[in-house]
């Protein structure tokens, strides 16, 4: 470790960017951040933490893992209806490595570049390789989307495809195979996903109810349900997904791609809820944004979550949501 | 793990309290959490990870850990005259054991609900164990006491007593000896100490800089001197000790004592700075807070810091500040 970078070495080369947010009175090198809250708005704040391992496989290339460890932030934000604005680093690193540091807060700034997002703070340490990301955003007071809203007869919303992460998951690990190309698509999918900021902020005063897709549509959707206080019906027709999945899924591998579709974490697409009358206004937005939005069901008063397959018949058995404690990498 | 709970489970459980603090608009269960800053604030922010291995012991008292893991983040808040508000927390662990569960977020609670602290939002997931503790605060609009207000002839300040963490880490790992009373003291300070938030609130336009020693005295006085682009010159003899370590000082074991009190991290008491004319302040903000305040030196205009000793010489070495990077536990 002798060539090594000390803490302070390391954080001033790779993570102490100066900002052009005036709302930022004092960034990285403090004991502590300072900044404006814009006048009128709530602060949204969320945390999550990737361990190696668990949340990514060791050797996943850095810039990757840094876009990542923001995008999965960011997509809580998007689940919220809020603008992202600050964000605080916290890492666990083996070694002061500069390659990977390079490579890792290059990802890192170029999606915070890319959504308006200043790092104003974090703390640095050795020990098992751990990324805990803390991010703060905005939203008009009272405007802030959350999972209690949904009514019966709200249509079900999902944006993009589903189930790509997994199948990209199973595919580096060998447990199922995909054509060169497609494989190219789900990985990235997997590595580099997309967090759906501006359908967020745009879904304030549509949606009813909105959580991003992190641990697969029916675990997650049943958090809506639970919240709300209502159930779910579903058509798998109708569930969104690429055309790799949707050749498994017609064929040997069905099981599997029933997984990735209805348990598939790790896409980070919206799942929302939206009234029957705004149909043509989701329909407007999914064509401005150029991101398919796709209904894909229908929120019930019955409590649980029913999937209807295509022959529109109830599935007897779904499976099994993520669960962060019941399972490993 | 077939008894163990699941992830939603184990939140549901232990972390999801109720906070009767109207500011907090949606807590622990939804993507993101939704609060109001106080109008006229502005917004801190800090995090802090702490890593088994490293920053404590395996078997560490788990209610002390999570006292621990919030108080090294309120004491980020002391240093920039904060008021705590919300807490969001991380984590890794290796099993969710109920039994550690419950005693880590037994020493949490009691902590944040002394300091007016809601836990607002996390993220639990398997790992090796890693607690990251993301904590948010309020001051008055540009009433941050930051690290870059120091003038020459400003006098330095500590608060408390200072080494005794380091000391008992040393005593812990047998590589000193202490009487059993003595090491129950040292031992408190180490695994429970008080983040100094009444102190830091005071402060506010009476400290021209400050922060919390964290890494050790020299080492984070050295951020004050960089950002205020000034030097600093303190006496040895006023740097406030418990006993146990004046008496090793006096002693054989002089140059361990000298690391304890110059570079022993893990006190989180504050230094700080202050113009002449508040020394009438600073006692009488000392005895109203029944915490002893230490004169300990003076800021300089020549750079680099000078430790003079019992004979008012300059020491020729000082100990090295503690570095996450350059050694291990």
């Amino acid at each position: 470790m002798s060539a090594a970078l000390s803490e302070f070495e390391l954080i001033e080369r790779f993570f102490a960017r100066s900002t052009t947010d005036p709302a930022v009175r004092l960034g990285v090198g403090d004991d502590a951040a300072v900044v404006a809250v814009s006048p009128g708005c709530e602060l949204v704040l969320a945390v999550d933490m990737m361990v190696e391992g668990r949340h990514f496989l060791p050797g996943t290339d850095p810039e990757n893992l840094g876009h990542k460890i923001l995008a999965v932030n960011l997509s809580d934000l998007a689940a919220m209806g809020a603008t992202p604005r600050w964000a605080l680093l916290a890492g666990a690193l083996p070694e002061s490595d500069p390659h990977w540091l390079d490579a890792f807060s290059r990802g890192l700034f170029a999606l915070a570049q890319a959504h308006g997002v200043s790092l104003i703070g974090g703390d640095t340490t050795r020990g098992p390789r751990n990324l805990c990301l803390t991010i703060a955003g905005e939203v008009p007071a009272g405007t802030a989307i959350t999972r209690h809203g949904a009514h019966p007869g709200d249509d079900i919303w999902v944006s993009g495809t589903l189930g790509d992460a997994m199948l990209a998951l199973a595919a580096l690990r060998q447990r199922t195979t995909l054509p060169v190309e497609e494989l190219a698509i789900a990985r990235a999918r997997l590595e580099r996903p997309s967090p759906r900021i501006a359908l967020g902020v745009r879904l304030r005063g549509m949606a009813s109810a909105a959580l991003d897709v992190s641990d697969g549509l029916t675990g997650d959707l049943a958090h809506i349900c639970e919240r709300s206080k209502v159930g779910a019906r579903i058509e798998l027709n109708a569930i969104p997904r690429g055309a790799a999945l949707d050749a498994k899924l017609k064929g040997a591998e069905r099981a599997f791609a029933l997984a990735c579709l209805l348990a598939g974490g790790d896409d980070y697409e919206l799942c929302f809820t939206a009234p029957n009358r705004e149909r043509e206004h989701v329909a407007a937005l999914a064509s401005e944004l150029a991101l398919p939005l796709s209904r894909i069901g229908k929120i019930t008063s019955e409590s649980g979550i029913v999937v209807r397959d295509e022959q529109r018949q109830p599935m007897a058995t779904l499976p099994a949501a993520f669960d962060h404690f019941a399972s490993t990498l």
